[in-house]
Formats: C-alpha cells, sequence, structure tokens
C-alpha cells in the first residue's frame, strides 16, 4: 500500500521504517528533508518528500509531527491531498513551553485529534498509538511479549477497521476500541501520566494493560 | 486509629465503611448529615460530624469530596484542623460544568493535589486510589485478583509510606511510587481516560497494569 508519513522525528522514522520493512510504498515528509539523509542512509527504501508529496503519494497517510504544529503542517500538506484518505494520528499536543513536564495544547472539551478532524472534514481522521512511545507503537511485543493495550478511536468505523488490521501487522494482539473521535481526549489527556510514568521508570518501554 | 473521611458521597461511604471494618475509629464528615443518615443506619460504626469535626477527629483525613468542591470544604473543616495531619487526597477535579463526559477544573501544569497543598501548607497531602473507582479503591482484590496498579504522589516520603501501608491493608499489592506532588498532574488527567473506558465498558470494575 501507498503510506505517507509525516514528520521528521524518532516516531515518523520507527513508523516509515516498520511500514517499508511490512513492504509498503513509504514515502517520508517533512518541511527539512535535509533532517532525514543520515537517517534515510539506512533505510533507502523510505523516500523523502515534501509534505504536500508525502500526503499526495498516501493511500493512508500518518500524522506523526509534533502536536503542537500539526494542524500546521497538514495544512501545509494540503487539504487536497489528504481528502478522502485516512489520516492515522499518532501525536500528542505536547506543549513544552515552559519545558519538561509538557502540559497540552488542547484538553478536556476538545482534542487534537477532534481540531484536525474540523480542520480538514474530506479526511477520515483515526486516532491511536499516541499512548507510547515509537518502538512500542512498531514492535509492540517487545514490551511484556504484547500484553498490553493500544486505544483506536475514530468516527469513521470502516476506517477504524482497516487500522485495526495495520496494528495487527505492527504486532498488535490487544486493540480497545474506546469509540468515536472525542475519545481521543481521553487517550490525549493520559499523556500526561505517560511522561510521570516514564520520570519513575526512566524508560518508555512500557505500556498499560486494561484489568477486568 | 481515629480516621476522618470527608465526604458524603459514594466514594466518600465506601472508605469510611473499609476503614470501620479494619477496626479504626471512623467519622465522616459532611455539610449536610442528613444525606448520611440512610447510609449510616447500615455502617453505625461509623459517626456521622460536620467536616470540621471530622478533620479534627482523624489523625489522618481522606478528602473524599466532590473535586470541584474540595478546596472549599477543605476550608470550611479548617487548617487548623488539618495541621500537621496526613490529607490522603482521593478527588478528582471533575469539571461537570458542561455535562458529561467532564472536563477537570484544574489541569497540565497544576493539579489539584497541589492546590490543596498550596492552601494548607501545615498538612502533608498525599494523592492516591482516584483513579479507581470506589469499590476498586477499597477492595482491589475484586478486580483481576488485584493484578494492577495503584499510584501515589507525596512530596512527604514519611507521610507516603503511612499511606502505602494504609492501602496494604485494603488489599493494595501493587503501588507505584510516582514521585513528588506534582506527579498527582499525571494521575488526575488520567481521569478523562479512565471515563472513556468507563464508557466503553459500562463498568467501573477495572483499573491498569503497568506493563514492561
Amino acid at each position: 500500500m501507498r503510506m505517507g508519513v509525516l514528520g521528521s522525528g524518532m516516531t515518523a522514522q520507527a513508523i516509515s521504517a516498520r511500514l517499508a520493512e511490512l513492504g509498503h510504498d513509504v514515502v517520508i515528509g517533512t518541511r527539512d528533508a535535509d533532517k532525514l539523509r543520515g537517517w534515510q542512509s539506512s533505510n533507502q527504501r523510505v523516500l523523502i518528500g515534501t509534505l504536500a508529496e508525502t500526503a499526495a503519494h498516501g493511500e493512508m497517510v500518518f500524522n506523526a509531527t509534533d502536536g503542537a504544529g500539526s494542524l500546521n503542517a497538514l495544512s501545509m500538506a494540503g487539504e487536497e491531498n489528504l481528502a478522502d484518505k485516512i489520516l492515522v494520528d499518532v501525536s500528542n499536543p505536547l506543549d513544552f513551553a515552559d519545558g519538561f513536564p509538557p502540559s497540552l495544547t488542547v484538553f478536556g472539551k476538545d482534542s487534537l485529534a477532534e481540531q484536525i478532524q474540523r480542520a480538514f472534514p474530506m479526511t477520515r481522521v483515526v486516532k491511536t498509538l499516541n499512548t507510547v512511545t515509537a518502538r512500542v507503537m512498531t514492535h509492540p511485543l517487545e514490551v511484556a511479549d504484547g500484553d498490553h493495550h493500544v486505544f483506536i478511536s475514530a468516527n469513521d468505523v470502516e476506517a477504524k477497521s482497516q487500522v485495526v488490521d495495520l496494528l495487527r501487522s505492527f504486532g498488535w494482539t490487544n486493540i480497545f476500541d474506546l469509540g468515536d473521535l472525542s475519545t481521543a481526549r481521553g487517550a490525549e489527556a493520559y499523556a500526561l501520566l505517560w511522561v510521570r510514568l516514564y520520570g519513575a521508570m526512566n524508560t518508555g518501554m512500557f505500556n498499560i494493560k486494561i484489568m477486568r
């Protein structure tokens, strides 16, 4: 499948490499391609594009840009290039204006996922993977043999189903359907607990499991 | 031990009953004692007091009031009645101004626990138990035989240790020390994910386990 991954950081790199490994045709998109040249030298199956080229390339597009800059980056990617496509939003709206630990730029009665959906009404936004670090997103079996949960939120049931299939191809077996896209408010707010768990354990190689 | 439980809702009732069952000398405190008469008829070991009487009675005091009203309730309980005591804050600053699902009244760069600590500097505030429903707080073994985590945050290490002992007496075996009281920002933000998990599962009898 043709995949576009927007972003140039650790998350965008991890997702791009994993998608390429799984046989997808991947373009990673950024405002500054030079940031990715070194990484690409060992990931030559992934091509580098502009944000717009990357969105145009993808049948499915990932938002792996910094959450605080996502709306701007997606605007540069272009509404027409994202129309009718699934946008897998894995970002967190982290606000580092006052340093670490971060707050969030949007919270409570709204979420970044919903902001994106409102800004791109023709795009089918699916929120997932934002509750774990990049390596766990793409290699869930490396934490407790995969015995933990990833969440998914979307208004479009068919889009959600396609992303569930993709998550399974990454190795996810416990996929918790939170409901419609407004439930992303919960998954995004969890980022503030995640940073505290990270602080206490000094590693991002963890996740939570829902116990009943 | 003399215990004071501030609040009259489901959480205050559950904690009061559990403490009495464990042999503690418990007073539950509320602005409106009539709300508790029916409940007390089957919990006669728990006495009812005003907020101030309850705080004065307790060697350890629980804040189980509605989070949005906690600062006001604690003010009525009286700074002098809370001085030098451990205040176990189990509340969540839920904001139901726009109905369900709630937002939070404080978030990100501050927390209700820290607001309380600033307002009552002589009190040793310990945040815990707020990430589970009342029945799980007091009977953790009823979910997955106790195989899940409760969090604890406090600036005072000795106070934290005493509350850990109390949690163990409730049945908790997996107590995750998040760190100082500012880490309550994470545990409180999780409430927004909790309400979505509750919505998806239609039960509060669940919790999360940290998997590594």
